[in-house]
């Protein structure tokens, strides 16, 4: 029997070798091209992902290199700490998917957090600690002890989707006591204003008013792609984190600090003062002084380096001179405007301010930025 | 305790609720155009995937909704027996990938076949046994044992990638005594020509001298979208099985019968009786009159009505006839073609056999399907 | 001298040669999959176009190409009458593009009519003539003259663009008594609904209150992949037209029995008589019996056949049945979406009536076409 | 009859400004992302396009907007000045296309060049004349006089495709006395290696042997995207002219110093000197020192920062060391490859060579160039 178990043992190690070998598949990391703003590097993350460990479709690594793959520098594995539909397959345990999957993390230079998602009706919903220690230690029956145990390890926590139809029919997040508490033990630091396609307005209100960190993050169970294929996006919801380096504290740091903004669906939400560094780190114009003579157009290129999709309408102008509407700046593209005076008699010898609204950078609900040319104008009548 | 425990119990049957609809994301199948030949369906299958229950990453499910995406009508799990990387966090169980995947299956008619890859040094290699009962009764030291209870279950069985560079170096198929017995136990039904995107042209003559099903699976570990990204085609190998329907009856008596070909990377590979059909089930010509005058030339529209692209060169055509030296057929199009005399003296009026060399469709190593036309050409010198 | 000549003519002639052989490119059609209804084919049709024989950039044979290439049957070159800016390189003749390019179109079977586009300040503004016979013979001052001369010719015309910004600064249609004048002469047979990106609500209503063909055309200047790059859209807009066959007489007979509707911008325009076939002939379900215990979820497969996205959303059903509120369903594609009873203690056992708007087919001006379906169900409560 | 000529010239005038206003469809750049080399500038040119002034398709403006979306710097019209399929309706000009075009380009920056192609039969060929002053002088019968004329106006000269199978039936160039006196002229600085999507070896020798700018260009009749759509290409055939600006005068001082190199089909084709200065600002590794336990394989990740993929085949290394045999770099891309010992009971503790043949950077016809790697090993058994 000696022998048998041996050679059994050998065959089990070449195997082992071989299918690595068959499993190397080429793996490639795409660039997101995104501009660093403030001194702060803009770190791409998301902070709410599932795996086979709860009731996710993927092993804990997938989720690793599934990221890298989509150029993310952070993402937290946060799978249901209540909700193990596959645990007859799969003894419950909270602390598996991070330590399977931070070997990879590692190699790769993707910051892996450990998380959870604390799981309960409404109030106060569902809650994701993040920078969790030990998941094992946060099954427990009260929630507020699962958050209390979560503060002890140093956790961070938001709350997911507080607008969810299931928890909300009618689709408007409500604000409950239990969240009063949950801000009064000063670990929730932020609020998921994006869940997957989901946005609500109501708790992006809250992030204002309340000073929380906006968030928006993919809650994937199934592969990326296979959920999104009928989004006409190019990414999942991407929480921005403006941080001195991708290390996981200065990420926390930087949460802790509010220093976030939410990318997705051709949007970018956030505070005025990252809205307008991104935009003007992205966008740059050929050319500040004009002259044409009569009607006479003259170009204008305006250059998108970034991978944001920039819409803009305009505002208010000098009305001698006709400006484009509208201009969609695509990403790392030059658009070419043409500009001239709005009638043949004009003169304008002067620094025109124009002024124009980017309709997908959302600072408030309802609310854009607006960004300001100034251009020099040098425009005679024809005679 | 007990009244906590209930209302425990209640909130995990919410959560149990609200988490299914959180996750009934939209499911879309995308349609194979491909013709069905000879009395048959097309089938398209793939007979070799893992999933976390070996070294895959996937949960079973997800390979079913996978293949249904795909447009795919038969798949198997293969889960590996020997090899079982995850076993400290999933309890080896062979039959569970099955189970767990069969009911989905079935409500979106895929036909879900039990299967399992007995992983073992070369000779034999890998052997995928499919039509299991029982996974687990596989689990035996000796291979040919397992042959044999394989056998006893009413499985098939086909050799995986026979040229594996981890298990042939040189990347060249052998042939060695342990296959013969395998043939013996006629439990042997074919070898994957195609695994993944290697193509083994010593496998492919096998099949043809010893009759045996050619096969071109995935082996896919991964989400399919995500090892396939760097290949330049538009899906995963795929068996092709000509059956009377999709039933699991009908499936294992089209591989008994060896009613199968391999499309992949542009290519159909199998006997000459099923290419021809292939190819004239989806291309057409819009005319076999042309009537001309001298070197004016004369549109002919190819349309091609399938999901298969095909790659034309001239083999002869009469000496006094221009036809074009190459065609490729893209896809689901139409391509205009000019025909014209190749001089302008000349006089044609007959019936012209023109050959093309199917470029695409390899009927055995080195060896592609012939085509031929004839058109009644109607050319008069210009005066 | 002569000697020279002689070898001159005849390089020439070789290079004639030469480079057709060189320019001929393979030209591939795409099939566009859209259901023929009413006993019609549904004809897909641009009536708006324009070459370098007025201020386009291609040359009329390009447009036919370019037709054939995106699947279309039908389509008009319409340059301008009045404004030649390429004159002092191009003599004007207004005939010159027809008679260029309906060799080809013969070749391809596309039906290429001969039109005008007579470019008037407001009011009239622009009109289009098509199935003209002699453009020279329009060049007049008087554009009623023009449009008299028109109907002598037994052309048909209609009104191009009527909210263009450049007419009506504030994009809002209005109708003129040189309209009325129009339609007294009966030759006014349609409306441009869609206008390259542009549509007109105002137009849309018209069409219905005066009995006009709903119209929706390119307006294409450059290469229409050119002019639409920074649209979202499959394709250009289309007039369909449903009409017994592609011949001139047929389009013809279909434009006066105002058998059109327009495809754009994943939205088809027209008379609910021909949406609500239209959709019928794209989608079909896989099931008409849902049986079911409890809260169950049961799948249905709805399969979209066309190369139309479907939006639609629920309106009405039985309170009992939980439908799914939106389904998209994207072109040849299958949906998979789930059916379910509305509680856990449910008996329903009857014909269930569901009702769905179909958002994207517009039957008037914000009124979308309504689709009724009759389900069995039997779902008995879990004990 | 005064007053209607007032009238109808205002009109004019109105519909001139409003159908500038129609047209004025959005532009967009496409970014190359490119490496400038050794100081200069690699500007992406193409020396060869057609328009309607012979027998393209397009007005001149159109191949400039192309151009310029492409992200092209540098083009040049190059109409047949022999071959005028079009002059019935456009009388010959040979200096329109220029004229016509150079306000447009120079507003885009794009390098307008003038030119024309001498198009004979074979000797000499085709030849492109650049850089020309006035193109209706280089209508004479004698080719050579044609020749001479060019030089007298400072034009430089290539060979246009010397492989056509119109005029060298068996595809392979060949060398006559006509191009010796080509070469003696001085006019002749480079050759055609590339011709639209047809390489020829013959022509690549030539330009190494006989100190010749290697030049492949687009040959476009057609708008582009149109003829290249069945080819699976990211742009057309583009020279790189590596200069100090994109002037015309740096243009030409490049193009008689030879810095040239064709970038198509995946592939660059020029100088050692250049293609290894393009590798290496292409491509970053991210350590030189890997440190390894047996057989654990470490991750190297290898990053593309341009827009070219490149291919690299192993050629020579340790054989302590198992370095993949492949590397597909895709553009703008990191790869992530595996490198680990090659046996258990290794020891490596040195600085280690490793040798990559780069398969599309072609050097001389079958010749690619080579690339080595330093990395420091610090590998030890397994105990």
């Amino acid at each position: 029997m000696k022998k048998k178990n041996k050679f059994y043992l050998t065959a089990i190690l070449l195997i082992n070798i071989f299918t690595l070998a068959l499993n190397a598949q080429p793996q490639f990391r795409n660039k997101i091209n995104f501009p660093d703003i403030l001194g702060y590097r803009s770190l791409k993350c998301d902070f709410h992902t599932h795996t086979v460990f709860s009731d996710g479709n993927v092993w804990p690594t997938f989720r690793v290199e599934e990221a890298w793959r989509d150029g993310l520098d952070v993402i937290a594995l946060t799978d249901h700490l209540e909700y193990q539909p596959h645990k007859d397959h799969i003894p419950s345990n909270h602390n598996a998917p991070f330590q399977i999957a931070k070997k990879l993390a590692s190699e790769l230079d993707i910051t892996l957090i450990q998380g959870a998602e604390i799981t309960r009706n409404m109030p106060p919903g569902h809650l994701n600690a993040i920078f969790v220690k030990d998941g094992n230690a946060l099954v427990k029956d009260d929630w507020k002890e699962v958050v209390l145990e979560a503060k002890k390890q140093g956790a961070l926590l938001f709350w997911n989707h507080p607008s969810w139809v299931a928890q909300q029919p009618d689709g408007i997040a409500k604000w409950y006591a239990e969240h009063d508490w949950l801000l009064e033990t000063g670990i929730l630091f932020g609020l998921e204003v994006y869940n997957a396609n989901i946005y609500s307005p109501e708790t992006h209100q809250w992030c204002i008013d309340k000073n929380l960190a906006v968030l928006g993050n993919s809650d994937v169970h199934d592969p990326l792609h296979f959920e999104w294929e009928a989004e006409k996006v190019a990414h999942r919801p991407i929480t921005l984190v403006f941080a001195k380096d991708s290390s996981p504290e200065s990420v926390r740091e930087a949460l802790l600090d509010r220093r976030t903004a939410i990318w997705y669906d051709h949007k970018i939400i956030g505070d005025k003062k990252y809205l307008k560094e991104i935009y003007s780190k992205s966008v740059s114009i050929d050319k500040n002084k004009i002259s044409a003579i009569g009607r006479d157009s003259k170009p204008l290129l305006v250059t998108n380096n970034s991978d944001v999709d920039y819409d803009l309408n305009l505002v208010s102008a000098n009305p001698n001179i006709q400006f484009p509407k509208e201009m969609k700046l695509m990403a790392n593209r030059t658009l070419k405007v043409s500009v001239r005076a709005a009638k043949e008699d004009v003169s304008v010898k002067e620094k025109v301010t124009v002024v124009y609204e980017v309709k997908n950078l959302i600072t408030a609900p309802g609310k854009t930025l607006q960004v300001t040319y100034e251009i020099d104008f040098d425009i005679r009548p024809k005679k």
